[in-house]
This record gives C-alpha cells, sequence and structure tokens, in this order.
C-alpha cells in the first residue's frame, strides 16, 4: 500500500472513531469514510484490531511531532507550550469525541498488550518531554532547586490524564483544567521569588 | 422489592460488571451471579440501563461513607486517610476490573445525561471533602497561607483521576501513583519549614 492511501485510511479511522466510538466501529464504517469498498480496506486489513493498532502508531508519530521538542527557549515557556499542547490546542487536543473514544480505547487495554503498549508509549513520551524540560531548569535556575525533575514530571503526567478524564466525566472545560494545571506548576516549580530573597 | 433483594441484586451488579465490562453486560449475567432468574431481575428492572443508573446510585452511596469525613482531626492526617481510601485502600478503592469497567462506563457519560450526572456527584463529593479539609489546614496553620483551598482541591481531585486512568491504561501500580500524589500533597500544601521561619 503506498504512504497516501495508508494516511487517508488512517484519517478516516480517525474520523469513523470519532462518529460511532471504539465498541461500535466496524472496517464498513472506515471505508464509508475513506469512500471505499470494505474490501479495499480488508484487501489491506485483515481485522478492525491490527487496522487499528496501526492507527495507534500513526497518532503516536503525529503526538511526538506535535509535542514541543525541548530546545533552548526558557523552560517555563518551554513547559506551558508544552500544556498548553496537551489541553488546550484544538490542532494538537483532539475534541470531546475523539477523546472519549480513546478512553473508551484505555478500557480496553488491560485485556490487550498491543493496546496496552502504545498506551505506554504515549503516556512515556510525555513524561519524558516533561521531565527533560524541568531538569533544564532546574539546572538554569528558573525551576525551584529542591524540585525532582521524574517525581514531578510523574505527578504532571498524571494531573493532565486525569484533565483529559474529566473532561470527558464531568464535562469540566479544558481551559478550566488548564489554568488549574498551570497554577499547579508554577506554585510547585518556580523559584518563589520571596523565599529565593531570604536563601 | 425488598432492601435485601435490592442489595442483592446490585451487589451481583457489581461482580457481573468487574467480569464482563460494561458493554458487553447484560441482565442475564447479572441474574446469574445473583442465582435468580433473568425473569426475576426483569421484574425488577426493564432495562439494563435503569438498572445501572440504580447501581450508580448505590455506589454513590457506599462511596460518601467510606470517605473519611472532616472531623477534628489533624487536617493533614485526614488528607492523607482520604487519599489512601480513593487510591490503595482495597475494600474502597476498587480493583482493576472495576476501574477498568468504570473508564468504559466514563465513555458513555457524554451521551448518556443519567451517567453523567452520577459521575459528576462522584467528582464533586471528593472535591468537596478535600477542599474542607485543606480550609481547616489553612486555618489552623498546618497548611501553607497562600494555599487557596479550592484551586488546590481542583488539582487534587483532577491528579487522583489521573491516577485512577493512568492505573488501567499504562497498568501503573496504585502504591506507585499513591506516593506520587502524597509527596504532590506535601510539597503543594505543607508549610515549608525553611521559608516558615524566615518570612
Amino acid at each position: 500500500m503506498d504512504d497516501d492511501t495508508a494516511t487517508e485510511i488512517l484519517e478516516a479511522t480517525y474520523q469513523a472513531l470519532c462518529q460511532h466510538g471504539y465498541a461500535d466501529l466496524t472496517l464498513e464504517d472506515i471505508a464509508t469514510e475513506a469512500d471505499r469498498s470494505k474490501a479495499s480496506i480488508h484487501y489491506y486489513y485483515d481485522s478492525k484490531e491490527n487496522l487499528f493498532i496501526e492507527f495507534l502508531d500513526f497518532l503516536y508519530e503525529r503526538y511526538t511531532a506535535q509535542l514541543p521538542s525541548v530546545d533552548g527557549g526558557a523552560p517555563r515557556e518551554q513547559l506551558f507550550t508544552l500544556l498548553e499542547t496537551v489541553l488546550i490546542d484544538e490542532e494538537a487536543a483532539p475534541g470531546q469525541e475523539f477523546r472519549t473514544a480513546l478512553l473508551e480505547v484505555t478500557a480496553q487495554a488491560p485485556y490487550n498488550d498491543a493496546i496496552q503498549t502504545r498506551l505506554a508509549n504515549f503516556d512515556s513520551v510525555l513524561f519524558e518531554r516533561v521531565r527533560d524540560i524541568i531538569v533544564v531548569g532546574v539546572e538554569i535556575g528558573e525551576f525551584n532547586a529542591t524540585v525532582e525533575p521524574a517525581v514531578a514530571a510523574e505527578s504532571l503526567v498524571t494531573i493532565i490524564t486525569g484533565a483529559h478524564t474529566r473532561r470527558v466525566a464531568v464535562d469540566r472545560s479544558s481551559e478550566h483544567l488548564y489554568k488549574t494545571i498551570i497554577r499547579y506548576a508554577e506554585s510547585q516549580l518556580l523559584v518563589d521569588e520571596l523565599s529565593e530573597t531570604t536563601h
């Protein structure tokens, strides 16, 4: 299969997933969305599960490309840009329907190793980016010297995951959750100017 | 229906849910688990959805009873007991299977108002308990005076929700997540002794 066909089918999977959710998703829905025959999808993928694993790999590539990488910028700005990307940027942080479908997929993880491995990859890449930003922030003194990067990154990944779940569960707005997390990051990481002068 | 019968059916729903997940759950599964005929379950509940809403109300009653309430104890201890209850206490914080089924149910919330209302109740009661503990902690000076109880409680509820999701998604252990959140709460709330002496 050429790359264009693959991308077309995977984009159609995204649309079909938003519309039908994961449990109800069929290869036929994806074919309809791609404007192809069901047979042509079957020609490339023998099951919904196999197509879906490839779809998760495709999302992962896109996700890692969208996550701001650690560059020479100020760590505080970098961290806030990253939080914006995963929480409120409509390009990168997908809408409510997709987020809901992803929760459904998450509920499959304990029963499906291939899915769990993919979700663990999303989790790890986010953790590593956050940790690397914090490492630099502590080194250059923009973040508090007492911050342990791995511990702070673990908290941040957990609170980001919680924001995604609460957005679906209780319809809390992304903006509101984003502000909560920014305030958390500020109080947790940034050098407190008052105490800095006294230490 | 007498209370014993109701409790028996709702307990059977819990077991059947852990075993089958939400999407695949049928009234028949619940009947089997309760050692009753499907007709007798149908006599009380006309659909899986109705039974399930009553089940969520039943869980909510149990959840609010298990959550430690705000008493005269030290706020720090109370908060840690509460975190233990919702994160690692095997009695109150249900196992992996149930947590997984709850994520499946969460993915229904945007399409089902009755479910979303129930999930919002779980979220609110946790938020209120956490906030009330923090209010007292700030008042008596055990927590930092700069802590805003509602903001800190919102962060904590979000990170707790994230811990529940990550436990399912990436199989992170409850113990590990509990420790992360305890460290988070300590750094976020507790009066830093060093800065206290200098302020």
